[in-house]
């Protein structure tokens, strides 16, 4: 139920060269490897009038927190956290994410449970289904970015690097801190926050 | 969110009226009214090997926990509470009973998410399903107890009598005490527990 | 931090013989052996006009909650769910005893401190600052119950034998029902409820 | 029980000019009006080899958590989470520093009592009893800092400004990310942080 490593192979298109160049030079600061978070890959998307994608979302530390609504931790704490995350920061600073990542129950799951759950929760952030995988019971999404189980939580910074990546429940200090850092970070800048927590 | 009243109309078998002779005399001490809990209708039953009754429990005190799956207030409060009376008296003394009353999001529902609930709750009680119902949203046994919603409880005696049906959250030490008190009672003796709980 | 066995001693006058006598029947229900309740031993009492004695409550279930205003579990845990159960239950039915038995940190500890918490913490029951003990740093009724330390937690009934005692955090559901069973023993009854949290 | 404002008057000796006037500057960002925070005047020191002062302390962000021993929601919420803070921040980063602010119930307390304390709650941060004030029952440092009562929590930047000051609980989710926010800014530097809490 700890954390997890970043991912250790990172998803370029050859625009990102340069991104990740000072991806390399951050490294030594937050993780032992940095990554670009991989795009969304979504089937619907609830709470939002459009579909939001993380490459819009650039100047802007983005959470994003997967669970599934027939997972325990993720209805305890995953979900309640990432609520308190949107109505704790700026919208124009904070993008919160919602990601149900159907990768058990698949007979117990369909999108009128994820509705019901959104109405009944009253979840206001953004909320995505995970784009359904046809060689396996693992979502694609969450593939992509190697996802142990849920709830997961996800911290992406203004340049689009995945800064932390953790499985299990998160600790409220610890995660608004590393929240606040990163916000203070320029979407230019090459110089990274060091993250504080310990 | 508070509490209801008892029923107000009792549902009687010839052969009870001796019991509720008694429920009559009882009724001053513990409530306004007394009834017989109407048996439980059920489409599948969880966690136990065979359906159970009401009358087949007339010697052991019951308690009754409706809730569905997707309702906060029942996932929050009323399940584990039920799972704590559970594991904290003896089966012989004290019967827990779920009852998924399935009154909204008819369309989100099947038992496959109950089963699967389950099981991620580590639920070991035994749990109905309660029987849909042709005319309307509100199934057989909801109904039938006139349940204002989920999570409701409700106190059978060791007669099988209803000594109390609350809706919302209840307290720990008020319901610990109200079960307590009803296990002291005879199944056969005229003289109610006074529950003491103000 | 687990509960502790019964004083092993009791602690008879004379006429308390015929009372021990049911005890002894009372034993093989509810614990390896039973006592009378050694009385309190008062420097002072507070959030009462004149001083209790276990004598004068025989008719009544007590339950007597020994903590020190300097001790963690005892302001976290037994003093709150002291004022829960006084909250809870009847007075006529369930006497709540405060027993402030301080038997460390001498020099930091003054009637004053007791009489400023009582007040902050909006202590409504009775309280009884334990005599303290020429012979050494535990005070007399710590003493006489042989207390491993605070938050203990003794549970009397109304003939005035001890049925429980426990030293540590205990459980609401189950306190409550302890207390709801002896609630329901009559005062002069030989037959003793079963306390039936398992 | 909510927010304070900063203190309107700001106490400034002459070197502090410069300080101020960048502080000018910030005070649109974070507060209505930004002061330097005054230095600490302390009776005992508990968990520090020597005296801190905040002038020592320049380069950090300071988080100054005012309780007492005696106060419900010091005990309930400021104390652990000034320890949470503590525990989950690097003290190269973050000082944490207690401060008894003996201001009501002085027949009641004497630092055995805090001694006392700091033992039983294993505090491990360093802890200031505030200087007693011969003219009234306000000790020095709060009422330099116009606290409104306990527990208070000031942040405390790089600079010395004061960058937050509130009475009563605080959200961990919102205290961490304005912390984190803190430590991304220089010690030098001319562009403050916006803590981008809502």
């Amino acid at each position: 139920m700890g954390e997890t490593l970043n991912p250790k192979k990172s998803n370029l298109k050859d625009s990102d060269v340069a991104v990740v160049a000072m991806a390399i030079r951050r490294a030594s600061h937050m993780t032992t490897s940095l990554s670009l978070a991989p795009e969304l890959q979504v089937l619907t998307w609830y709470n939002t009038d459009r579909p939001l994608s993380l490459a819009a979302l650039r100047d802007r530390v983005v959470v994003l927190v997967a669970f599934q609504v027939l997972c325990p931790q993720s209805i305890a704490c995953g979900v309640p956290q990432a609520q308190r995350i949107f109505d704790t920061f700026e919208p124009s600073d904070v993008a919160v994410i919602g990601l149900h990542a159907t990768f058990e129950h698949h007979d117990a799951f369909s999108p009128s449970v994820l509705r019901a759950f959104i109405h009944e929760y009253r979840l206001k952030f953004p909320i995505a289904l995970d784009q359904p995988n046809d060689r396996g019971p693992i979502p694609h999404t969450m593939e992509c970015y190697k996802m142990r189980g849920t709830p997961s939580l996800v911290l992406i910074d203004k340049l689009g690097l995945v800064r932390k990546h953790a499985f299990g429940p998160c600790d409220d200090l610890r995660i608004g801190a590393e929240i606040g850092a990163l916000t203070q970070e320029s979407a230019r800048s090459s110089k990274p926050a060091r993250v504080s927590a310990a």
